[in-house]
């Protein structure tokens, strides 16, 4: 029968989770890490990393193998359990699982954020030019042609980033007038690589092993091309995943849960740490950090339990 | 002949300025490192590393290599030289270098901090029995005895965290009474692991290959005795490596500088990563973490005096 009670129960198993487990755990706290699905998060569907420091290129499922392992001299236990809801609100925190009731003195979620897609049989192409994220990317693109979706801030700063790349940059938005900030609209106007699509979604992608071409289609006049391509980078929003606990926690305007530099949320004894919570930037090397950071606050939490 | 303008400069080469380094290379800005030594900084004299997540277990000098070769596939150039003095104050920052004056539009500092030594020989004991943080090693001192030296927060929090691994804690405190929180007092006290040793420095470090005992003086009577045991712990200080910046830039109380979670300075176009910042936790996992976002935010600090 596996335990009831924890001092720390971290829940989701990408490089935010793994590294919180791996200093909490090497700190000899009782502490499980529950993830939902296998360890890795958004990393596990990463093919290549090259600005992961320490390792000038490695895939995804290996840089989790070797995190995951990591974890293991120090006994961390992690569990392939769903986490239904949470009880956070008083001194033990109440955490119902799949198939069981857990406690803990304190939790670090680090659930992470998966990127709005657009549904058009895009998932076979991630990692074979299709991508969400330009500073993971870019630099994949050099002299390549590429289609970038999406009319806000990020959309738009990315795809200005991406002509340092790429040859061409083909920017698709569903209405005829960008929402990004005025700045950085005129910058893209500016540009000489970057060429506007206007009033248009993308309707499919094409290729075999990768991207060869992005299907657009007009929304005004139903009239649909093909954009032949290398690459594909879509910022259609990204989306906290956070359904079980989101209605407890301090959320920013995207529903991201907000923090203190100590990864503490607004709730005494919760921390957040990666993707999930309000940072400035999302890589890996910014989830270590705040995987680190949570574990050490937490601990420091439960410390100052005892008396 | 060297460049003498540069979009951006990072002055540090440990795993912050490594870091930010790898970023901004990696988008093609006309970046350039300086380092006064070697990089590596504090990683440097780091014999095992296990909580640096990836790497189940490196050498300071191994990661370091890895992390330097990362950044040469994008081609930072990396150089040996010793920044004298700098103003940053106006939107073009002047760094006067030990050989050459040179300019830029963004400066991150990540020189890192060393901690306070007592002066008495310890140096070779480094990486061999002594350290400076229990967070990288306490682990390593399952069922030792160690010795550790200070009297504030730190030390005493410290001290109470290597009873989880160390059988047994002489605290060594030059005065009759901790100055350390009330409540960190009280836990150190009733943890029958910990023993206080008052009114004593150590004035001495034993041993061939690694450290074998310490020796300890009273300095109201003089008398000295060697305490034997595997570890010491050594937290009398931290100290920023500022000497060239300080002046110009907000700090706190200890003479860190004081960042934003953008690592933003109290001066435009001035970041700061690493264990030079006012961080809650000087890591390799946290100063990678920093090094990213003070790079992506100088790169967007540049791309704004576009316009």
């Amino acid at each position: 029968m596996a335990e009831t009670h924890y001092d720390l129960v971290i829940i989701g198993g990408g490089p935010a989770g793994l590294t919180a487990g791996l200093y909490a755990a090497r700190s000899r706290l009782n502490v499980v890490l529950m993830e939902k699905i296998v360890p890795g998060g958004q990393v596990l569907v990463t093919d290549w990393i090259e600005n992961y420091p320490g390792f000038s290129g490695i895939s995804g499922p290996d840089l989790i193998d070797k995190m995951v392992e990591q974890t293991k001299q120090f006994n961390l236990p992690i569990e392939s359990n769903e986490v239904l809801s949470m009880d956070l609100s008083g001194a033990i925190k109440t955490i119902k699982l799949y198939d069981r009731q857990i406690t803990a003195k304190a939790v670090i979620i680090a659930t992470g954020a998966s990127p709005r897609t657009p549904g058009i049989g895009e998932d076979r192409y991630v990692g074979r030019g299709l991508s969400y994220c330009a500073t993971c990317d870019g630099p994949f693109f050099k002299e390549k042609v590429v289609v970038t979706v999406g009319g806000g801030d990020t959309a738009v700063q990315e795809s200005i980033y991406l002509t340092r790349f790429a040859k061409k940059v083909y920017l698709v938005h569903r209405r005829n007038a960008l929402r990004a900030a005025k700045i950085l609209q005129e910058r893209a106007f500016e540009n000489p690589k970057i060429e506007m699509v206007w009033d248009s979604v993308i309707s499919g992608i094409d290729g075999e092993a990768g991207v060869e071409g992005v299907r657009v289609k007009n929304v005004k006049t139903g009239d649909e091309r093909q954009i032949p391509c290398e690459g594909c980078f879509i910022w259609i929003g990204i989306l906290p995943n956070i359904g079980f606990a989101g209605a407890a926690l301090q959320l920013d305007e995207q529903g991201f849960i907000v923090t203190d530099e100590h990864m503490r949320t607004s709730i005494p004894g919760v921390f957040a740490a990666g993707d999930i919570r309000n940072t400035p930037l999302r890589q890996i090397s910014t989830a270590v950090g705040d995987g680190a950071v949570a574990a050490m606050a937490a601990e420091h939490y439960i410390e100052n339990l005892k008396s």
